[in-house]
């Protein structure tokens, strides 16, 4: 980063913005909130919005020339070389549910000069868990203030798997995730969307299979998991980008033990 | 119950019996514990074991007469007037992995005198979100100690349901449980084992069906459920007995709304 009181300033910044997204999530979660659709089906609701639109302001208060990528109210300044990528509730179905789950995802991104973009810090929070990981580039992963890292598990037969739901992959996909499934220890739908990949930072599970993340999904996951010493890339094994979203369907792999993701590239890729 | 002093002493134990069973889970939860497999392949820790037994011993001291039934330890006194029914840890996939959904069940029912049992009071403990549901007869369910409703939801098109996941029902059952799912407004796999009765009592969803349930599994959750004000049955509408598990292999039925129970009985008897 630019600087050692830059650092700071954007890590104190990230702190803020989950208190206060996490402040209005919890005054809508457990009432009776109305649900939007959005075009593409995904549930919404006034806890999304204003979430976003509160850390939105926040950003432009703390730095005017940064750019503001957001799932709700979508981009300000997209070619700023510091980019600010939120999800204010991710896990919208475990919101308005009243299951404690649901995420808010912060990620800042810092272009490269060639068009693309490499992530710099995240921040995963639970607000209603009381559950926060702050990590990224220089700045081993935290779960809650305290450094944490995944667990070694050398192969899948030993991996505990966890994916949001087995109808969120493509059918082209299905044969390349099932191959994974079977090959895994144990493998479970959990509902559990951002919170298992703060699961296989923690060391508490060891392998996350997905399809279908826009940026905004990913963007925080990124920097959480390899600040932590995690593995995270696409199914071909390439680094997550900007397009990633559009390039390779959204498709994310995270492992807690590169050994494991060696493997399981391996087997998506033989599909 | 057999007086109020009874029914009194009968509640302050299941708050103790809920207290101490958190703490031991916890002093196990996201912590390296051996994972055993029982006969049935599900898994089992010394969490579990520990949880159990420190229940037992504390009903035996304040209830030397009663009966007790437990997941991990069996069977002793079962012919008992008065039997307390305990589950552990409900939901040990999400223990082992770190996710907080998993809840202590611990009830109480009383013989009828016809070989039959009726639940009297039931506690839904989830030690890791420090959330407690308990209810029963004449005893109106709260949750954390404040009194908890399940919300309108007249239709099930209209209606949120939750499974814990879709390969636990037998091929047998697959059409009867894909009439719902499919007539439901909504309906999600959501890993969430007791949690998602709890759900209901409070509100935040509609209806759950499940299958293959042990009475340790249901024990509690019916009288939780019933002193909410929502209905509880095994598929054909009737009440959930002593022998439920071998009798409707486990299966159950909950809604918030008598209105929607009606119309789920139908969609299940009519496959």
């Amino acid at each position: 980063m630019a600087g050692a009181n830059f650092s700071d300033a954007c890590i104190a910044l990230l702190h803020r913005l989950a208190e206060r997204s996490g402040e209005i999530a919890l005054q809508h979660f457990r009432t009776s909130v109305t649900v939007d659709a959005k075009g593409d089906d995904s549930p919404v609701t006034i806890a999304d919005r204003d979430a976003e639109s509160a850390m939105r302001e926040m950003i432009r208060a703390a730095f005017p020339d940064h750019g503001l990528i957001g799932e709700e109210h979508g981009r300000e300044r997209p070619d700023a070389e510091w980019l600010w990528i939120l999800d204010p509730i991710d896990g919208t179905r475990s919101f308005i549910n009243g299951v404690p789950l649901f995420g808010t995802l912060i990620a800042l991104w810092q272009r490269t000069g060639d068009g693309e973009a490499r992530p710099v810090l995240g921040c995963i929070n639970h607000p209603a868990l009381k559950e926060r990981w702050v990590g990224g580039n220089n700045h081993p992963t935290t779960f809650n203030g305290v450094r944490t890292e995944p667990r070694a598990c050398a192969a899948a037969a030993d991996a505990s798997m966890y994916y949001t739901a087995a109808d969120l992959f493509a059918p082209s996909e299905a044969e390349a995730f099932n191959a994974v499934t079977k090959a895994a220890g144990q493998a479970r739908a959990g509902g559990t969307d951002c919170y298992h990949y703060a699961m296989v930072a923690s060391g508490w599970i060891d392998l996350v299979v997905e399809s279908g993340l826009k940026l905004h999904d990913y963007a925080a996951i990124v920097p959480v998991l390899e600040g932590a010493g995690a593995v995270v890339s696409d199914w071909n094994g390439a680094p997550l980008a900007l397009d990633s979203e559009t390039t390779v369907n959204g498709q994310v792999l995270a492992c807690g033990d590169p050994r494991l993701h060696t493997e399981v590239v391996n087997l998506l890729q033989s599909r």
